[in-house]
Protein backbone atom coordinates (compact mmCIF):
# COMPACT_ATOMS: atom_id res chain seq x y z
CA UNK A 1 0.00 0.00 0.00
CA UNK A 2 1.40 3.55 -0.83
CA UNK A 3 0.75 5.82 1.96
CA UNK A 4 1.53 9.05 -0.11
CA UNK A 5 -1.02 11.38 -0.45
CA UNK A 6 -1.75 12.68 -3.98
CA UNK A 7 -0.25 15.80 -4.90
CA UNK A 8 -2.65 18.64 -5.08
CA UNK A 9 -3.60 19.82 -8.51
CA UNK A 10 -3.45 23.57 -9.31
CA UNK A 11 -5.75 24.54 -11.73
CA UNK A 12 -5.76 27.38 -13.87
CA UNK A 13 -8.24 29.51 -11.46
CA UNK A 14 -5.77 28.80 -9.15
CA UNK A 15 -2.81 29.90 -11.42
CA UNK A 16 -4.66 33.22 -12.38
CA UNK A 17 -5.36 34.36 -8.49
CA UNK A 18 -1.49 33.54 -7.94
CA UNK A 19 -0.57 35.74 -10.64
CA UNK A 20 -3.05 38.37 -8.93
CA UNK A 21 -1.17 37.80 -5.84
CA UNK A 22 2.17 38.51 -7.18
CA UNK A 23 0.81 41.63 -8.21
CA UNK A 24 -1.28 43.11 -5.58
CA UNK A 25 1.56 42.10 -2.90
CA UNK A 26 2.65 45.87 -1.87
CA UNK A 27 5.52 46.95 0.59
CA UNK A 28 3.14 48.51 3.32
CA UNK A 29 3.90 51.55 4.88
CA UNK A 30 0.54 52.76 5.73
CA UNK A 31 -1.25 50.68 8.60
CA UNK A 32 -4.61 50.86 10.51
CA UNK A 33 -3.32 50.09 14.33
CA UNK A 34 -6.05 47.31 14.55
CA UNK A 35 -4.11 44.38 16.38
CA UNK A 36 -3.75 41.21 14.17
CA UNK A 37 -6.16 38.14 15.34
CA UNK A 38 -4.56 36.11 18.24
CA UNK A 39 -2.34 33.31 16.86
CA UNK A 40 -1.99 34.69 13.06
CA UNK A 41 1.89 35.79 13.32
CA UNK A 42 2.71 32.46 14.66
CA UNK A 43 0.29 30.54 11.59
CA UNK A 44 2.53 32.89 9.25
CA UNK A 45 6.01 31.69 10.77
CA UNK A 46 4.49 27.80 10.65
CA UNK A 47 3.99 28.45 6.80
CA UNK A 48 7.53 30.31 6.78
CA UNK A 49 8.88 27.30 7.82
CA UNK A 50 7.78 25.22 4.84
CA UNK A 51 9.85 27.50 2.74
CA UNK A 52 13.61 26.13 1.09
CA UNK A 53 16.29 26.28 3.54
CA UNK A 54 19.87 25.35 1.83
CA UNK A 55 20.46 21.67 3.31
CA UNK A 56 17.64 21.75 5.17
CA UNK A 57 19.52 24.15 7.85
CA UNK A 58 16.58 26.23 8.75
CA UNK A 59 18.57 29.21 10.00
CA UNK A 60 15.48 31.63 10.37
CA UNK A 61 15.14 33.38 13.55
CA UNK A 62 12.20 35.12 14.09
CA UNK A 63 11.81 37.76 16.49
CA UNK A 64 8.34 39.10 17.60
CA UNK A 65 8.99 42.16 19.25
CA UNK A 66 6.50 42.94 21.60
CA UNK A 67 8.11 45.07 24.48
CA UNK A 68 7.04 49.20 24.09
CA UNK A 69 10.92 50.24 24.85
CA UNK A 70 12.70 47.84 22.04
CA UNK A 71 9.71 48.94 19.48
CA UNK A 72 10.63 52.74 20.29
CA UNK A 73 14.40 52.01 19.86
CA UNK A 74 14.13 50.45 16.49
CA UNK A 75 11.85 53.43 15.26
CA UNK A 76 14.56 55.68 16.85
CA UNK A 77 16.96 53.78 14.82
CA UNK A 78 15.15 54.10 11.80
CA UNK A 79 14.66 58.33 12.54
CA UNK A 80 18.38 58.13 12.78
CA UNK A 81 19.00 56.17 9.45
CA UNK A 82 16.79 57.33 7.50
CA UNK A 83 17.97 61.33 8.36
CA UNK A 84 21.35 60.24 7.91
CA UNK A 85 20.17 58.47 4.41
CA UNK A 86 18.32 61.71 3.47
CA UNK A 87 21.88 63.75 3.78
CA UNK A 88 23.04 61.87 0.78
CA UNK A 89 20.53 63.39 -1.75
CA UNK A 90 20.80 66.74 -2.77
CA UNK A 91 18.25 69.05 -4.83
CA UNK A 92 15.29 67.64 -6.35
CA UNK A 93 15.91 64.10 -4.91
CA UNK A 94 16.40 65.10 -1.53
CA UNK A 95 13.16 67.06 -1.58
CA UNK A 96 11.77 64.14 -3.11
CA UNK A 97 13.07 61.41 -0.78
CA UNK A 98 12.28 64.19 2.05
CA UNK A 99 8.25 63.58 1.14
CA UNK A 100 8.31 59.47 0.53
CA UNK A 101 7.16 57.69 3.70
CA UNK A 102 9.19 54.91 3.82
CA UNK A 103 8.05 52.64 6.94
CA UNK A 104 4.69 52.46 8.68
CA UNK A 105 6.90 51.12 11.96
CA UNK A 106 4.36 53.81 14.59
CA UNK A 107 1.35 52.54 13.69
CA UNK A 108 1.65 48.63 12.41
CA UNK A 109 0.71 45.99 15.37
CA UNK A 110 3.12 43.66 14.59
CA UNK A 111 6.94 43.99 14.37
CA UNK A 112 8.72 41.33 13.37
CA UNK A 113 12.65 40.96 13.48
CA UNK A 114 14.54 38.17 11.26
CA UNK A 115 17.99 36.78 11.70
CA UNK A 116 20.06 34.14 9.97
CA UNK A 117 22.11 31.82 12.24
CA UNK A 118 24.75 30.96 10.05
CA UNK A 119 26.46 29.06 12.71
CA UNK A 120 24.05 26.33 12.60
CA UNK A 121 25.30 22.71 12.40
CA UNK A 122 21.31 21.99 11.26
CA UNK A 123 22.20 20.86 7.68
CA UNK A 124 25.74 19.80 8.30
CA UNK A 125 27.03 22.52 5.74
CA UNK A 126 25.16 20.92 2.92
CA UNK A 127 25.37 23.59 -0.09
CA UNK A 128 27.01 26.35 1.79
CA UNK A 129 30.59 25.93 1.25
CA UNK A 130 31.23 28.16 -1.47
CA UNK A 131 28.25 29.99 -1.21
CA UNK A 132 27.77 30.92 2.74
CA UNK A 133 25.07 33.51 2.27
CA UNK A 134 22.95 30.77 1.01
CA UNK A 135 21.24 31.05 4.88
CA UNK A 136 20.35 34.32 4.21
CA UNK A 137 18.48 33.41 0.96
CA UNK A 138 16.66 30.61 2.61
CA UNK A 139 15.52 33.14 5.25
CA UNK A 140 14.64 35.34 2.75
CA UNK A 141 12.16 32.70 0.84
CA UNK A 142 10.54 32.42 4.42
CA UNK A 143 9.77 35.62 4.62
CA UNK A 144 8.51 36.11 1.06
CA UNK A 145 6.40 33.43 1.73
CA UNK A 146 4.85 35.32 4.93
CA UNK A 147 4.47 38.32 2.67
CA UNK A 148 2.43 36.61 -0.11
CA UNK A 149 0.46 34.53 2.93
CA UNK A 150 -0.44 37.77 4.74
CA UNK A 151 -1.41 39.33 1.29
CA UNK A 152 -4.19 36.81 0.55
CA UNK A 153 -5.86 37.09 4.20
CA UNK A 154 -5.49 40.95 3.61
CA UNK A 155 -2.83 41.92 5.75
CA UNK A 156 -0.15 44.14 5.05
CA UNK A 157 3.78 43.91 5.21
CA UNK A 158 6.23 46.26 4.91
CA UNK A 159 10.15 45.60 4.81
CA UNK A 160 12.14 48.10 6.74
CA UNK A 161 16.18 48.01 5.59
CA UNK A 162 16.78 51.66 6.56
CA UNK A 163 17.97 50.63 10.01
CA UNK A 164 21.51 50.02 11.60
CA UNK A 165 21.96 46.22 11.57
CA UNK A 166 24.04 45.80 14.60
CA UNK A 167 22.11 48.20 16.52
CA UNK A 168 18.95 46.25 15.67
CA UNK A 169 20.71 42.94 17.26
CA UNK A 170 21.81 44.81 20.79
CA UNK A 171 17.90 46.55 21.17
CA UNK A 172 16.61 42.79 20.69
CA UNK A 173 19.10 41.31 22.67
CA UNK A 174 20.03 38.20 20.44
CA UNK A 175 23.01 36.11 20.01
CA UNK A 176 25.75 38.44 18.17
CA UNK A 177 26.60 36.38 15.60
CA UNK A 178 22.47 36.37 13.91
CA UNK A 179 22.62 38.62 10.75
CA UNK A 180 19.68 40.51 10.28
CA UNK A 181 17.23 40.26 7.08
CA UNK A 182 14.72 42.45 7.93
CA UNK A 183 12.67 44.55 10.24
CA UNK A 184 9.03 44.33 9.38
CA UNK A 185 5.94 45.96 9.82
CA UNK A 186 2.53 43.78 9.81
CA UNK A 187 -1.12 44.99 9.90
CA UNK A 188 -4.15 45.79 8.16
CA UNK A 189 -3.00 48.10 5.19
CA UNK A 190 -4.89 51.40 4.79
CA UNK A 191 -5.15 51.14 1.15
CA UNK A 192 -4.73 48.70 -1.50
CA UNK A 193 -3.07 49.00 -4.69
CA UNK A 194 -1.73 47.11 -7.62
CA UNK A 195 1.15 50.50 -8.37
CA UNK A 196 4.43 50.43 -5.83
CA UNK A 197 4.19 52.97 -3.40
CA UNK A 198 7.61 54.31 -4.83
CA UNK A 199 6.54 54.20 -8.46
CA UNK A 200 3.29 56.15 -7.68
CA UNK A 201 5.32 58.76 -5.59
CA UNK A 202 7.45 59.51 -9.00
CA UNK A 203 10.61 58.12 -7.05
CA UNK A 204 11.05 55.01 -9.99
CA UNK A 205 9.17 53.28 -13.09
CA UNK A 206 8.95 49.63 -13.22
CA UNK A 207 11.02 48.85 -16.41
CA UNK A 208 10.18 46.10 -19.38
CA UNK A 209 11.21 42.19 -18.02
CA UNK A 210 13.17 41.62 -21.21
CA UNK A 211 15.61 44.55 -20.58
CA UNK A 212 16.75 41.89 -17.44
CA UNK A 213 16.86 38.67 -20.03
CA UNK A 214 19.98 37.86 -20.82
CA UNK A 215 21.13 34.42 -23.56
CA UNK A 216 24.27 33.18 -23.44
CA UNK B 1 -14.14 59.05 -12.00
CA UNK B 2 -12.05 56.71 -10.12
CA UNK B 3 -9.90 54.18 -12.91
CA UNK B 4 -7.90 52.10 -10.37
CA UNK B 5 -8.84 48.72 -10.90
CA UNK B 6 -11.07 46.82 -7.87
CA UNK B 7 -8.60 45.03 -5.80
CA UNK B 8 -8.87 41.20 -6.37
CA UNK B 9 -10.67 38.84 -3.34
CA UNK B 10 -8.48 35.97 -2.18
CA UNK B 11 -11.01 33.27 -0.61
CA UNK B 12 -10.25 30.36 1.35
CA UNK B 13 -10.15 28.29 -1.60
CA UNK B 14 -7.47 30.16 -2.91
CA UNK B 15 -5.67 30.01 0.08
CA UNK B 16 -5.88 26.87 0.75
CA UNK B 17 -4.71 26.10 -2.59
CA UNK B 18 -1.48 28.24 -1.28
CA UNK B 19 -0.63 26.89 1.98
CA UNK B 20 -1.01 23.12 -0.82
CA UNK B 21 1.81 24.97 -3.18
CA UNK B 22 3.89 26.19 0.10
CA UNK B 23 3.95 22.71 0.98
CA UNK B 24 4.85 20.86 -2.00
CA UNK B 25 7.22 23.01 -3.62
CA UNK B 26 10.41 20.95 -3.38
CA UNK B 27 13.83 21.26 -4.94
CA UNK B 28 13.74 19.21 -7.74
CA UNK B 29 16.86 17.40 -8.67
CA UNK B 30 15.15 14.55 -10.75
CA UNK B 31 13.39 16.03 -14.21
CA UNK B 32 12.19 14.24 -17.12
CA UNK B 33 14.39 15.59 -20.17
CA UNK B 34 11.61 17.02 -22.46
CA UNK B 35 11.55 20.77 -23.00
CA UNK B 36 9.58 23.15 -21.62
CA UNK B 37 6.44 25.01 -23.88
CA UNK B 38 8.01 28.20 -25.70
CA UNK B 39 7.62 31.29 -24.42
CA UNK B 40 7.62 29.71 -20.69
CA UNK B 41 10.06 30.83 -19.44
CA UNK B 42 10.33 34.48 -20.02
CA UNK B 43 6.63 34.26 -18.95
CA UNK B 44 8.09 33.17 -15.20
CA UNK B 45 10.76 36.14 -16.08
CA UNK B 46 7.76 38.14 -15.97
CA UNK B 47 6.16 37.11 -12.89
CA UNK B 48 9.35 37.55 -10.97
CA UNK B 49 9.95 41.07 -11.75
CA UNK B 50 6.45 41.27 -10.19
CA UNK B 51 8.76 40.54 -7.16
CA UNK B 52 9.71 43.39 -4.53
CA UNK B 53 13.10 45.40 -5.33
CA UNK B 54 14.52 47.71 -2.62
CA UNK B 55 13.92 51.39 -3.99
CA UNK B 56 12.42 49.69 -6.85
CA UNK B 57 15.88 49.12 -8.58
CA UNK B 58 15.03 45.81 -9.99
CA UNK B 59 18.62 45.02 -9.64
CA UNK B 60 17.83 41.16 -10.84
CA UNK B 61 19.62 39.50 -14.22
CA UNK B 62 18.27 36.79 -15.81
CA UNK B 63 21.00 34.57 -17.47
CA UNK B 64 18.94 32.39 -20.03
CA UNK B 65 21.94 29.35 -20.76
CA UNK B 66 21.61 27.56 -23.69
CA UNK B 67 24.64 27.15 -25.47
CA UNK B 68 26.09 23.48 -25.06
CA UNK B 69 29.76 23.92 -24.05
CA UNK B 70 28.71 26.87 -21.12
CA UNK B 71 26.37 24.27 -19.81
CA UNK B 72 28.67 21.63 -19.78
CA UNK B 73 31.27 24.01 -18.36
CA UNK B 74 28.65 24.91 -15.06
CA UNK B 75 27.81 21.03 -14.95
CA UNK B 76 32.04 20.56 -14.34
CA UNK B 77 32.22 23.95 -11.82
CA UNK B 78 29.59 21.50 -10.18
CA UNK B 79 31.10 18.58 -10.55
CA UNK B 80 34.44 19.52 -8.95
CA UNK B 81 32.81 21.76 -6.41
CA UNK B 82 30.47 18.65 -5.12
CA UNK B 83 33.76 16.23 -4.59
CA UNK B 84 35.33 19.38 -2.91
CA UNK B 85 32.57 19.17 -0.49
CA UNK B 86 32.40 15.52 0.06
CA UNK B 87 35.71 15.79 1.30
CA UNK B 88 34.62 17.70 4.31
CA UNK B 89 32.80 15.10 5.47
CA UNK B 90 33.95 11.78 7.42
CA UNK B 91 32.62 8.17 8.21
CA UNK B 92 28.84 8.35 7.73
CA UNK B 93 28.20 11.80 6.99
CA UNK B 94 30.85 10.71 3.82
CA UNK B 95 28.91 7.91 2.89
CA UNK B 96 25.09 9.45 2.93
CA UNK B 97 26.66 12.89 1.01
CA UNK B 98 28.45 11.04 -1.93
CA UNK B 99 24.38 8.61 -1.81
CA UNK B 100 22.46 12.33 -2.72
CA UNK B 101 21.51 13.75 -5.70
CA UNK B 102 22.43 17.36 -5.16
CA UNK B 103 21.59 18.78 -8.58
CA UNK B 104 20.00 17.79 -11.93
CA UNK B 105 21.97 19.65 -14.10
CA UNK B 106 22.42 17.41 -16.54
CA UNK B 107 18.65 16.37 -17.41
CA UNK B 108 17.02 19.60 -16.47
CA UNK B 109 16.06 20.97 -20.35
CA UNK B 110 16.63 24.53 -18.84
CA UNK B 111 19.36 26.31 -17.56
CA UNK B 112 19.07 29.86 -15.90
CA UNK B 113 21.82 31.47 -14.08
CA UNK B 114 20.64 34.58 -12.07
CA UNK B 115 22.65 37.90 -10.70
CA UNK B 116 22.74 40.89 -8.92
CA UNK B 117 23.75 43.86 -10.03
CA UNK B 118 24.44 46.23 -6.83
CA UNK B 119 26.22 48.76 -9.22
CA UNK B 120 22.50 49.84 -10.57
CA UNK B 121 21.62 53.31 -10.31
CA UNK B 122 17.58 52.26 -10.57
CA UNK B 123 15.91 53.05 -7.42
CA UNK B 124 18.71 55.57 -6.63
CA UNK B 125 20.13 53.96 -3.93
CA UNK B 126 16.97 54.11 -1.77
CA UNK B 127 16.86 51.23 1.27
CA UNK B 128 20.23 50.10 0.19
CA UNK B 129 22.73 52.11 2.35
CA UNK B 130 22.90 50.48 5.26
CA UNK B 131 22.19 46.69 4.03
CA UNK B 132 23.44 46.95 0.81
CA UNK B 133 22.97 42.72 0.61
CA UNK B 134 19.00 43.58 0.26
CA UNK B 135 19.41 44.20 -3.68
CA UNK B 136 20.31 40.40 -3.02
CA UNK B 137 17.59 39.84 -1.24
CA UNK B 138 15.38 41.23 -3.68
CA UNK B 139 16.49 38.71 -6.17
CA UNK B 140 15.71 36.03 -4.07
CA UNK B 141 12.09 37.12 -3.75
CA UNK B 142 12.13 37.13 -7.84
CA UNK B 143 13.47 34.17 -8.17
CA UNK B 144 11.51 32.36 -5.22
CA UNK B 145 8.20 33.91 -7.42
CA UNK B 146 9.34 32.01 -10.12
CA UNK B 147 9.55 28.53 -8.22
CA UNK B 148 5.92 28.84 -6.78
CA UNK B 149 4.52 29.75 -10.29
CA UNK B 150 6.39 27.35 -11.85
CA UNK B 151 5.63 24.42 -9.72
CA UNK B 152 1.70 25.72 -9.86
CA UNK B 153 2.28 24.52 -13.34
CA UNK B 154 3.76 21.39 -12.83
CA UNK B 155 7.21 22.45 -13.45
CA UNK B 156 9.91 21.97 -11.05
CA UNK B 157 12.98 23.93 -9.68
CA UNK B 158 16.04 22.85 -8.59
CA UNK B 159 18.57 25.74 -6.78
CA UNK B 160 22.38 24.60 -7.68
CA UNK B 161 24.66 26.24 -4.89
CA UNK B 162 27.40 24.29 -5.15
CA UNK B 163 29.14 26.37 -7.53
CA UNK B 164 32.18 28.70 -7.45
CA UNK B 165 30.25 31.98 -8.09
CA UNK B 166 33.42 33.80 -9.93
CA UNK B 167 33.92 30.84 -12.28
CA UNK B 168 30.35 30.45 -13.10
CA UNK B 169 30.56 34.25 -13.79
CA UNK B 170 33.21 33.67 -16.26
CA UNK B 171 31.30 30.81 -17.87
CA UNK B 172 28.78 33.01 -18.74
CA UNK B 173 30.52 35.92 -19.53
CA UNK B 174 28.57 38.52 -17.90
CA UNK B 175 30.30 41.56 -16.06
CA UNK B 176 32.31 41.02 -13.28
CA UNK B 177 30.80 42.67 -10.74
CA UNK B 178 27.72 40.83 -11.11
CA UNK B 179 26.96 38.37 -8.49
CA UNK B 180 25.92 35.35 -8.81
CA UNK B 181 22.47 34.24 -6.59
CA UNK B 182 21.80 30.75 -7.78
CA UNK B 183 22.20 28.86 -10.69
CA UNK B 184 19.13 27.23 -11.05
CA UNK B 185 17.64 24.34 -13.24
CA UNK B 186 13.71 23.88 -14.27
CA UNK B 187 12.07 21.12 -15.74
CA UNK B 188 9.13 18.99 -15.32
CA UNK B 189 9.84 16.70 -12.43
CA UNK B 190 10.00 13.09 -12.60
CA UNK B 191 8.24 13.13 -9.36
CA UNK B 192 6.18 15.30 -6.82
CA UNK B 193 6.67 14.72 -3.08
CA UNK B 194 5.36 16.90 -0.06
CA UNK B 195 8.66 16.13 1.54
CA UNK B 196 12.09 17.56 0.78
CA UNK B 197 14.17 15.01 -1.02
CA UNK B 198 17.13 15.38 1.71
CA UNK B 199 14.59 14.55 4.97
CA UNK B 200 13.48 11.34 2.41
CA UNK B 201 17.73 10.41 1.94
CA UNK B 202 17.82 10.92 6.18
CA UNK B 203 20.22 13.69 5.71
CA UNK B 204 17.92 16.33 8.00
CA UNK B 205 14.84 17.05 9.36
CA UNK B 206 12.24 19.67 10.00
CA UNK B 207 11.79 21.09 13.31
CA UNK B 208 8.83 22.37 14.67
CA UNK B 209 8.31 26.43 13.60
CA UNK B 210 8.08 27.29 17.62
CA UNK B 211 11.82 26.53 17.53
CA UNK B 212 12.47 29.41 15.72
CA UNK B 213 10.27 32.03 17.72
CA UNK B 214 12.03 34.18 19.90
CA UNK B 215 10.68 37.20 21.86
CA UNK B 216 11.67 40.21 23.10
Amino acid sequence: MNHKPAAPNFDSTFRASLLDLFAWRRDVRRFRTEPLPQGMLERFIDIACLAPSVGLSQPWRFVIVGDAGRREAAIENFRACNADALGDYTGDLSTRYAALKLAGLREAPCHLAVFTDRSTVVGHGLGRRTMPEMADYSVVTAMFSIWLAARAEGVGMGWVSILDPIAIGKILDIPADWRLIGYFCLGYPLDEDEIPELELAGWEHRRQSREFIFRR
